[in-house]
């Protein structure tokens, strides 16, 4: 099953607002409905939104071919539907610089963008496993968060695809996936993942994960990145920051995992990243909220980075 | 307004169950009722405990007069309806020590540990504000995790006890109320009471508190302990931990708000310390959790330990 197809000239993905629920697949026809559908997470994920990006043009320069002032419109939309996502903007350029050539040119660079998700994912499983045996033996325990799986990217996903390969290979020794507040990406759709694939782990409240790693229970952290800047800062769900400080307390490795196309050499820090904050409503109605989206973790804080075309030892000081 | 006093002849409280949508107060005639409060958590917070104790035995002492047998069973109930909760039992067997000399005796020295603690609240406050201030300057914006207010203790509280004074004298600038998952503590009862006092707050998930620390929105975490052990780490609700991490690194004050009765000399460490899971079901009722209630915050990351009787200033190597 893949988490954003292109199907029937129609993009088709799995709405993640009723996991685990309920498996209910979203047909979008319109620019619209698509960032519609980015903007209240039905689709999320950096690898997805790379893909989420480039259908929409796609899906655009079908419903717009004749109007080239809405197709401008349309791209500018799709482009800049979630702030913080480089691989949503990334996506949609990448098929939009085939505006040119006809629809047809631009599906197919569409295409070619999932088809090297769904390509990356295989590669960083593989790459990721041989790391985390390296750095921890035979069965680490793992923790990870938010959900970096299939449903983050096109297939199996990113952090959580080096867990899938290690299970694979027989060689996990455990789960702790943080629930992910407050949408509760971790314990909604990782949990589903992670069932889906026989995967035995445990659920734990994102502020449970340092103690967890002090008291023995994690032998590393794994996780994701949704954007990774030229000095090695890491762009990540919020709750990531306060993980990689548990892990260097606690003595662990702390592996990012993420495509090439996550690493964006023009922001030099985390500092230069805007943050969205998604206002109270995910928390609490009666109260106001500071609700950033995402954190940056201190390029110091990671062990490494694992994306489809190498591994960067922070740790050994190797650049990004 | 008291979170439970003795009124009429009944203990009231305020229900925290149903809390922040409905302010509704329970009076409790009988230990079956008061027992019953304390289990589903009406009533909670270890201040509060202890005062729930001791006037559950006014209560006993009043109805059972006549039957010492009934009395003496009804004592055990109420020493025992949260095994874990130390104040419930010690404030039983306060007043129970009373219990030779009739109701009326039982009931003062109920009251009495109930006005102590209500003094306790204002020391506390006193003494916690003197020294944010002295920490952190003019006007500090703090962040708090879980409930320390009122509703933890009779009147003002511990920690919360803190912000309140500070906003009385006019120095108060922010707070940030962090959520406290899984039971929402933060979110519900630290919130509503800060509306009481007219004192504006922003929610933030558990998770986001280091990374507020990081981007310069804090000036100072502030929080309450369940047990303070002999070398000065700091048992508890789970999250204070990554706090402190956070605060750390940010280098900004730690500081734990928390009665004299809270410090054990006869807990070495938080090594020692059981830490009560309270599984799944708090968590998501579709995958096995690991929910520990409580965590450890090593000693050197606590700047200072505010009790109702002196400040311990852990920073410049001071001993509990």
């Amino acid at each position: 099953m893949r988490t954003i197809d292109w199907v029937d000239d129609a993009i088709e993905i799995i709405d993640q607002t009723v996991l685990p629920g309920e498996l209910k697949i979203l047909r979008l026809h319109t620019v619209g409905e698509l960032v519609a559908a980015i903007q209240a997470l039905a689709v999320r994920g950096a690898p997805a939104l790379g893909v989420a990006g480039a259908l929409g043009v796609a899906l655009a320069a079908r419903v717009h071919a004749d109007d080239p002032q809405a197709l401008a419109a349309a791209v500018h939309r799709i482009e800049h539907a979630r702030p913080t996502a480089v691989n949503l903007a990334r996506g949609a350029r990448r098929a939009a610089e085939l505006l040119p050539r006809g629809p047809q040119a631009v599906l197919a660079a569409a295409l070619l963008v999932r088809d090297e998700e769904i390509a990356a994912s295989a590669a960083m499983a593989e790459l990721g496993a041989d790391l985390i045996v390296e750095l921890c033996g035979a069965r680490p325990r793992l923790l990870t968060h938010c959900n970096t799986g299939g449903l983050a990217a096109v297939t199996v996903g990113t952090a959580l695809g080096v867990v899938h390969e290690l299970h694979q290979r027989g060689r996990l020794g455990g789960v702790i996936a943080s629930e992910t507040r407050p949408l509760l990406q971790g314990a909604r759709l990782t949990s589903w993942e992670l069932s889906q694939w026989g995967i035995e782990h445990r659920i734990a409240v994102d502020s449970a994960g340092p103690f967890l790693m002090a008291r023995g229970e994690v032998d590393a952290v794994i996780l994701g990145a949704d954007r990774i800047c030229a000095n090695g800062d890491v762009i990540n769900k919020i709750g990531s920051y306060a993980h990689a400080l548990g892990a260097r307390r606690a003595g662990l490795p702390f592996v990012v995992v993420a495509p090439e196309s996550t690493v964006d050499l023009g922001t030099p820090s985390g500092d230069a990243v805007p943050i969205e904050d998604r206002g109270p409503a995910e928390i609490t109605p009666w109260a106001p909220a500071a609700n950033p989206a995402f954190d940056v973790t201190p390029h110091d804080l990671v062990t490494a980075i694992v994306t489809d075309r190498r591994v960067i030892r922070l740790d050994r000081s190797e650049s990004v």
